[in-house]
């Protein structure tokens, strides 16, 4: 099954398959003056990424601030998206957890809403941990939810984690759970680590975390990419996908654009510097806030972001289409 | 108010002061079969690390696995606890979660039910968040809870959280919340930094967070200890406490002694190791259970402790007293 999700020429009917392919976008959180979820606006946002070109959503990883709100705040915006209208196979919801308790609530709540995709960071808080405990952690969680339509996505981000998803965890992980764990998220930005999953594990949707990588991830048979950008420049990932697809020539060209936009971001704090450009390019200026412990991006940096941006092929006029 | 309560010789009225000193032990939590917490288990070995002479009792920092648990499930144990008669103001509760909500929640709780001192962890998934970003979460925490008998100890354990408490942020704090700020914990396990603190913030009970640099914390006007392996050896602990109050001369043997133990212990991962002990000399195998990721302590791990722990003057029959 998971096989034919990843095949050099997906088709159409692939994009709702249990494995996922294609460009998703982690979701910026909007909030509100008393830093709040601000979820209308998350939704309108959410709309406009998918018609921007996104094959799907995840749903509280890093960029959606997840480790920043309750559990009660995360599943209370999942029903809302849900409920508005957005469907759950778009969906892969970030359930993982310090607190076991908590991954299985929220993995249990995305799942019974429709969701049977999750992203799930290992525990984070203790540190050196064996595999075996790790794997303990996301065993607990598959075998308490005890749902066969649940499809785990393992989300490897070692540099904010501190907790990295090693080979011999994802292996001890797809040995027990083959049906259940069905890809990677891959943060490490290492490409030589996307390469070894590509390689060791072939029946699993490998995700780079970045469009840095989504040509050479695709051409190495991964999935595509889960990448924050793509809430600033879904159509220049999705143009890569697409360019890629259907073989045209124009397909590195397509992966440099992309690639200078996605740096002159990175000189910033990511979360703020796109709630930024948000902002500004929708004359929306609540996107701008973020929940502590991030600050919202200063004027001065916004100015510096917005000149390195100029010498891209950003549009900032696509983030206004409504 | 808070230099009273870490003069060199505490009287033993400063020992409900709001501020605090002496012998705090972070206690263990014990789970049954299915990983719930074990709450009658845990009020009696609590009710034992009291007798055993500590001055109070950390509850949910990292030895009692609270990253590990739900809001819900801290909640109702300290509820069960302090329904068992253990005195508030012998507690210190940990509430400082990644998600602002979840540390908002947390405190209140904890101040409701009596309990004024809270130690706090920064949030601790975004990594390289500035002073300013972390201030305003702990400022957030302070101002929505808004009990003027909040009492918050600074959580400083950079090798687990991966966010530091900087000297700068306890600067902001102090200069905008005086009352508030009470103390810091320094799991840094470095003394130049407990000694920094120490110097440039005499109004705070610094607390080193291991029982090694007890005595020389002592000497240069620090509160006492939150020591983990309190758990095994509260006696040895106060021991070297009450030799520093009555200006004894066998307080550097008695630190000498603790320190031995202290280091035998360390040789293991530190909270497995200390569920064996106990497990072991009270013959009670449940207590082993640790809840993933961790892992309890093997077998054979088990016997190299207490082979290294026969070289020093732990007593494990002292464990077995109730």
């Amino acid at each position: 099954m998971h096989a034919d999700a990843i095949t050099a020429t997906p088709s159409p009917r692939s994009l709702t398959s249990l494995a996922a392919h294609g460009v998703w976008s982690p979701v910026l959180v909007p909030l509100r003056p008393d830093l709040s979820i601000d979820s209308e606006r998350f939704v309108a946002h959410a709309h406009w990424l998918l018609a921007q070109g996104c094959h799907g959503l995840a749903l509280f990883g890093t960029t959606s601030e997840a480790n920043s709100f309750s559990v009660s705040e995360r599943k209370a915006l999942l029903e809302r998206v849900v409920e508005a209208g957005i469907s759950p196979e778009r969906l892969m919801v970030g359930t993982g957890c310090c607190a076991l308790t908590d991954s299985v609530e929220l993995t249990r709540h995305a799942v019974d809403a429709g969701c049977r995709r999750v992203l799930m960071l290992p525990p984070f808080y203790y540190k050196g941990m064996s595999d075996e405990g790790i794997f303990r952690s996301f065993a607990e969680v598959i075998e308490r939810v005890g749902n066969p339509d649940l499809r785990v996505f393992l989300y490897h981000f070692p540099r904010l984690s501190g907790v990295p998803v090693t080979e011999g965890l994802i292996a001890l992980l797809v040995g027990a759970f083959p049906e259940v764990v069905a890809g990677v998220k891959d943060s490490s930005g290492d490409w030589s680590n996307t390469a070894m999953m590509l390689d060791r594990f072939s029946q699993l949707a490998i995700f780079p975390g970045s469009e840095v990588f989504l040509l050479d991830g695709l051409r190495a048979g991964g999935a595509g990419c889960i990448t924050a950008t793509s809430n600033v420049n879904a159509a220049g990932a999705r143009a890569i996908f697409d360019a890629w697809r259907t073989g045209r020539d124009d397909a590195d060209a397509r992966q440099a654009a992309a690639t200078a936009v996605r740096r002159a971001v990175d000189r910033h704090p990511g979360i703020p510097a796109q709630k930024f450009l948000i902002a500004r390019h929708r004359s929306d200026p609540a996107w701008r806030a973020v929940r502590p412990p991030m600050t919202a991006l200063a004027d001065d940096a916004g100015r510096d972001l917005l000149d390195g941006l100029s010498a891209t092929e950003f549009d900032g006029a696509r983030l206004a289409i409504r």
